[in-house]
């Protein structure tokens, strides 16, 4: 938790109002806080900024002098398609990438989802990963995230309208790697904007990867292939490894 | 496990055996491999390629038709600093900079590494965490790993003989960006080459990041500070969101 976020109904004027035990917990135990302390915090879809505790009980930290002035960082032009993963790496993921500042992810089904893995009690906490990704990034807004459990209509129906440019797909059989795909395209844009060669749709399968069918598919609406390599990651290090891009 | 490496001990001519337990249980549990199946195998140190599961009991299984004809992925030319890390988040750690194939990792020690994590028994288990990442990334060649418990002497006397090319140090309060960093240094090489405009040796913090006396040690010794935007990343995602840059 590098800032503490609050929803809007936690604020009144100069004051708000810390009750969620994970953060009470933080501040005591990580921070070691105490009255008279400022600590970092922010609005969930708002500002930035810090606040002085006045009053702590266990149950509640109440702030004054609230000052929220800063804007949150931008958010990175790019939807994040991601094979459905193992509930065990999913909070991690849902974490990162919201600590990396995706727009928007969509969770899709693929061949090589485990059918199980849809009835995950984590699928309900989705909102809890998106706030430690907030905090852990310093950000308060969170990422538009939609779940697509059938693969082929969303991908016919649903995914040509949101790719803004151009869209990839992580592949490591693919003959094309991302460092030659973003030196064709950097060559239409301009030198000043290299982040413009970017594109604005990523396809990530879980372990294992997409099968050719899918491939095929994601190809047909205009994703092209790409590889960071021979090495093969695990789908959290090459979704940070993928965005890491976009952080140039 | 992307591939299963053995010993060179365990290979004989065209025959190899597999005795640890966890490839075992792999093998049975996850791929449900049986007599007869065809294997991704690896020899440490050396090829990597195919065999076939000739015999199986729970202890041992038995390969033949030994092929390693692949060579192993080329190393990335990089050798990271890295401060050490909390127990926990260590194992990952080394395990992805191995799959991504970091040629050198430095752990050393920083104002912000606490002192119990040079006690850490995980750190007598390096050698299992560099196996994992190997058949994650499906690699042979382990990382050369050295412990420099005392930062000072070892920034001042060694760093600067690690330092082939230039050398950065990851800061979110740095002015300069990576972005802008790669850029200054490509207009020097080849646009053809654009991995020579990559630094030879990266620093980066655990928790907290590096204190100021750290940056300015570092920095009198070549070290340039550079951010990767705003957001505060989790070490790991760090890890990968940087080294990403050596896999275009």
């Amino acid at each position: 938790m590098n800032c503490i976020l609050l929803p809007a109904a936690n604020f009144s004027l100069a004051n708000a109002l810390i009750d969620a035990p994970e953060q009470i917990e933080h501040i005591n135990k990580i921070l070691g806080a105490q009255v008279g302390d400022t600590l970092k915090i922010g609005q969930l879809g708002g500002h930035l900024g810090t606040a002085i505790i006045d009053e702590m009980t266990s149950e509640q930290i109440q702030l004054g002098n609230v000052q929220l002035s800063l804007a949150p960082p931008p958010k990175l032009e790019v939807t994040v398609v991601l094979a459905l993963p193992r509930p065990k790496v999913l909070r991690r993921l849902i974490m990162d990438m919201t600590a990396l500042g995706v727009r928007d992810i969509v969770l899709i089904n693929s061949y090589r989802t485990q059918k199980s893995y849809w009835q995950s009690p984590l699928l309900a906490r989705l909102d809890e990963f998106v706030l430690e990704g907030l905090q852990q990034g310093v950000d308060t807004i969170a990422p538009r995230i939609t779940l697509q459990k059938r693969f082929k209509p969303f991908v016919e129906d649903q995914l040509a309208s949101l790719i803004t440019n151009r869209a990839i797909v992580a592949h490591p059989y693919s003959e094309l790697s991302l460092g030659q795909y973003l030196q064709q395209h950097s060559a239409y844009y301009s030198a000043l904007q290299p982040q413009s060669s970017l594109p604005s749709v990523v396809c990530i399968g879980a372990e294992g990867g997409w099968i050719d069918y899918e491939i095929e598919l994601l190809a047909g609406q205009g994703c092209q292939a790409v590889n960071i390599g021979r090495r093969v990651l695990r789908t959290e290090a090459a979704v940070n490894a993928l965005l890491g891009q976009w952080l140039l």
